[in-house]
């Protein structure tokens, strides 16, 4: 009984990991819709999040019958519940990809993001896709190093942030507020892809080692 | 040891309501520092939020001894499951609230919303605070009609931020880039608010009804 239990356990955690996978396509799509404003890149990105959501429903669904017929308790409820918790996340970065393709789609044929704010803007795309592939990782092998490096790539997106409000409030700037506009909603949902890349890194060190990463971290 | 189950389950939604109290005073007060530039009360809601977030863990804890110990099944489970993403939203519900106050604190002595645009960001503000003070009703009752109404406070919330952004971006906007960057940031974070109102709403639809909102209000 218990076996089963752990391998229906297991196929959950690698249903995470997979929707992980279709997150961070919509991370690199949006942006490429993003950067080279093509609409059916954008139209793409915004259509295949049903699947995400889909997908999240299935792991809701599964993990509620686990509860119910298996009555888990201590560390396999932690890690359910756990579990429950990362998908919410999950899919909502696939939300926030969503919100990046439609500020693509807003502005075609032109492109949202003026040039001189496209290295800035590009790096936040591709330490947020980084970090999501890395989370992938994190989830199939519960790997509670990595979880804790996570930490890092977000320092980096902290500052990435901070040099866009620096670009486009610089006096220098010329390509006047709907840019401008554009470029701090942008910073934001990357900044939260982060945020809950972090968040859901965090809960597999507390599903592995049943202590925050703070606790982990300072007891080597 | 059911009824002292059900006992322990109603004392979490108690919880659950005294933090939605606590968010409302948040909000209202990240508000007024917002309008009037009020340092001490921008400080005293980035202040109050760690005890949200220990009331967050608070009911965190309960929940999962009630689910450790009790092992519910069925409505009792699901009523359990949704208190913990409950909470979560809750607390989000803060942070959000201290971010427009850490907006309202950057822009001291000044005040980060030109006058043109109060009446917007106010009225924006009077909805978020409207829909947490009902989501803790919702959540005292149960109350699955006001739960289904509060979408209708949800289509204000969204006509207002595209009105602040017709207001940023119309050609008579003379107050530069950073209050337009300041003010679609708020529009972002009120909006969150009322999002996630609604999210709250809907899990306490789904802990009565056994179903989400749409079927309900379909199936009258």
């Amino acid at each position: 009984m218990r076996e089963v239990f752990h391998e229906q356990l297991d196929s959950i955690f690698l249903d995470l990991a997979d929707i992980c996978g279709r997150v961070k396509a919509a991370v690199h799509l949006a942006t490429e819709a993003l950067l080279t404003g093509d609409i059916d890149v954008a139209e793409r990105v915004i259509g295949d999040d049903v699947a995400i959501d889909l997908a999240r429903e299935r792991v809701e669904d599964s993990a509620f019958s686990l509860l119910s017929l298996q009555q888990p308790v201590a560390g396999d409820l932690r890690t359910l519940v756990a579990a429950l918790r990362m998908v919410t996340e999950l899919e909502r970065m696939g939300d926030l990809s969503v919100h990046v393709a439609k500020i693509a789609r807003l502005r075609v044929p032109n492109i949202a993001v003026p040039a001189e704010v496209q290295p800035t803007i590009s790096q936040m795309a591709e330490v947020a896709e980084h970090m999501v592939d890395k989370v992938s990782a994190i989830i199939t092998h519960r790997d509670v190093a990595a979880a804790i490096e996570l930490g890092r790539d977000d320092e980096v997106m902290d500052r990435l942030r901070r040099l866009s409000f620096t670009e486009l409030l610089s006096d220098d700037w010329q390509h006047g507020v709907e840019a401008a506009v554009d470029i701090a909603l942008l910073g934001r949902y990357y900044e939260r892809i982060a945020d809950h890349a972090v968040s859901v890194a965090n809960r597999v060190v507390f599903v592995v080692t049943g202590e925050n990463p703070a606790a982990v971290s300072s007891n080597p």
